[in-house]
């Protein structure tokens, strides 16, 4: 039996789990869960025989190297920040790794030892980061080994509520950290190309930037910029394109209504509120609005933002009883986030019967020949249940699939690694297929941002 | 002969020096100026004969050692940041010093050790800080003395351009540190308390949350909030006034139009444009605006922050060139806030024969007998050449009055001070009236934030 050891049960293993379980008669795979919340890892495997559910307490050492040293292959579905102790671990006892996080300065240290024992520590191979990567990889290869050369490329993608269960006025619910929605792009202007011109927004501009983007089947979605568009310009062998961009999908409306909560600060994560605890919710709004013996919070809210009294955005408002009198914020010392979050919680989580979706949209331009083509290539992948969501699911396959690959000796390239060789990412997309994880892509005029040509 | 050790020969301490060898003769005086650049120091004594000018690096210990042991009083006019060391080698020589500076952190630890050794050291006594806090604190001391009780305390000042030198659509030139006017705001949302409430203004509506204030002769102002109004509540001993709200003042109309900056991002200091080099200024304001083949830029302004045709904020646009393909950035990696400064400082700056002005603006509102009043005192001071401007007078002066007072023993209290006591602002305010630094009371009906008295 080879041992895989999966460190954090949280909401990102269902997927991850069942798939290595399915494969484990198979593959002769024992897959040991390892969660400081023991019950968490036990309520994943069930009663499976190939499966162990161990406490893994990640600060404790002893217990954390005891569980490596005893496994072929380590996941970590940690949380980004504690990937670097078992990284180190994976060093110290030659074990290989797959997390689904971003490469952090750290982890990306760890290269040069890891490649001097011929370790592979994947990466970034979760759905955003992770899919985004593989299926664009594959189309940008392709256009180059027929001779294309990529002029434009964005990428955008959503975490949102499937289409049976979208029904509030946001056409929004929480599917995976909401404190990661309500600060979303905070901390620094949006940077991208546009046409060879590098382009800024600030955050308070982010959400009245957007463009359109059409599923087929889905309907009609928004994105906006994300923080850093050319951060895999590089990586991606893209250092002669003209447009990058790289996106959050919403619905369309959300980031126009969202905006109203940027202007007033209520998403400011910087400062804490003295008597949070005591608020209502209508106090919350209130303390970014002028004084007023006698105008409702209401109405100086709709002044503030000049508000039509026929808009949309207010019912979006209404529908969240943010004006309460009677809701209380009751979190101590909360910062405007916090309370913002508690606040969108309520509407905004799923229910049992709920399901989610993951969408994604890419756009390559390029010139071949002396011409101009456009390839669009979208992906939606529909959740479950609660348990076994498209996050989830989009999350934890290709980490699952990945980390047999490796086993296997199908990825064999050591060092720090991102998902977007053909090594990695041909045999994974095929496989993902099987789930249902497909890219659909169309040929369409090259339109770039010039659509006159000039 | 009583040694005055002055460190820093810049901007603001032209009066300070004067005023100083003025009364050199009389107070038996030698009046000793150190800084790094010589000829600053040469300038700004002239020939006079109880003056003498030294070269002082700050950073070089044996000689900012050997000048302040050879001092009998030091007074540091350096930027904030320097303070400490001079404050610590005052500790170990056993001399008072005066700063105009904000005590910082580091500044009230030798609190204890100053006071221990009976040494005074004397800070925030310039114009803002400084004058303000003599100036509020004489008003608060005389309507308590009296039995009133403080409900509401509002404080503004500007550094403006004096009404015979304000030709400019902005009504607007600097005449302090530029960088401060362009990065004014950032850092925080701004917090104040309005009838017994707290608000927060975030960044992005700093400039839209103003109010207007009238001073007789001078015609109307506005004022927009500083990070903390609450910051001097307890000193002041205001822990139970319902309001509370410190500003910045400017002629009426520049916080929208400066506002147009701020929303488009043009004020960000937090990240540098890679070709700032080369950029027209018309490719630094394109930076913040969408791409378009044939739009101009003007227009995608226009657009982007509904401006109409007809708007007078066009016109301030229009007189900064802000829009001109010719002229260059020329400024290495350059932050948005520092190209907007270069170009501002070519619109902005006082010529020779222009002059400054300093406006403060206080309200205070209290109850007396069941009933309430209001007090409002206001104070201008105009600058009378380039050199000799109502910055370094305002500045200058209660920091070399200040010195005087220490060193005649009229100001004995020790430790780490500010000039919020009657020993303290009494005889400097009645010594800055001989100098045309005058305030003007005038009894207001108490309106508050409340003028229905709901």
């Amino acid at each position: 039996m080879r041992k895989i050891l999966v460190i954090g049960a949280g909401k990102s293993a269902s997927y991850l789990i069942k798939y290595l379980l399915d494969k484990s008669e198979q593959e002769e795979l024992l897959v040991m869960v390892g969660d400081v919340n023991f019950s968490n890892a036990k309520k994943l495997i069930g009663n499976h025989e190939n499966a162990q559910a161990i406490m893994l307490d990640v600060f404790d050492k002893r217990s954390r190297q005891n569980a490596i040293q005893n496994s072929d292959i380590v996941i970590s579905m940690l949380p980004a920040r504690f990937h670097v102790e078992v990284a180190k671990d994976c060093i110290s006892f030659n074990k290989n790794m797959v997390t689904a996080s971003y490469i952090s300065e750290e982890m990306q240290k760890l290269d040069k030892a890891a490649t001097e024992k011929g370790l592979i520590f994947m990466n970034e191979i979760g759905v955003d980061p992770g899919i985004d990567h593989m299926s664009a990889m594959q189309v940008i290869d392709r256009i180059r080994d027929k001779g294309g050369h990529i002029i434009l490329f964005e990428s955008f993608t959503g975490g949102l509520v499937a289409p049976e269960s979208d029904n509030n006025l946001w056409n929004y619910k929480f599917t995976w950290n909401p404190r990661n929605v309500v600060v979303a792009g905070q901390g620094g202007a949006a940077k991208f190309l546009q046409e060879g011109t590098y382009k800024y927004i600030p955050y308070n501009r982010l959400f009245r930037r957007t463009e359109f983007l059409d599923i087929e089947g889905y309907g009609r979605f928004e994105g906006y910029a994300n923080r850093d568009s050319l951060k895999y310009q590089s990586a991606y062998g893209l250092d002669s394109a003209k447009t990058l961009y790289r996106g959050t999908m919403r619905r369309v409306g959300f980031s126009r209504a969202w905006n109203m909560f940027v202007q007033l600060g209520m998403t400011d994560d910087e400062y804490t509120i003295d008597d949070s605890e005591n608020m209502s919710y209508r106090d919350f709004v209130n303390a970014f609005l002028p004084y007023s013996p006698t105008d409702s919070v209401e109405l100086k809210f709709r002044h503030a933002l000049k508000i039509d009294q026929d808009d949309i955005v207010w019912d979006k408002l209404i529908e969240l009883d943010i004006f309460s009198n009677t809701k209380m914020v009751e979190l101590k010392k909360a910062t405007p986030a916090q309370i913002l979050q508690k606040i969108l919680e309520e509407s905004w989580t799923l229910n049992d019967n709920e399901k989610d979706m993951i969408v994604m949209y890419h756009k390559f331009g390029y010139e071949l020949e002396g011409k101009k083509y456009q390839i669009d290539s979208t992906m939606v992948t529909l959740g479950e249940d609660r348990i076994y969501t498209a996050m989830a699911k989009t999350v934890g396959l290709p980490v699952a699939i990945a980390t047999l690959a490796i086993l296997n000796e199908k990825i064999i390239t050591p060092g720090v690694q991102m998902p977007i060789t053909k090594e990695v990412y041909e045999p994974i997309l095929k496989e993902l297929e099987e789930y249902g994880i497909v890219f659909k892509e169309t040929e369409v005029p090259y339109l770039g941002y010039n659509p006159l040509n000039l």
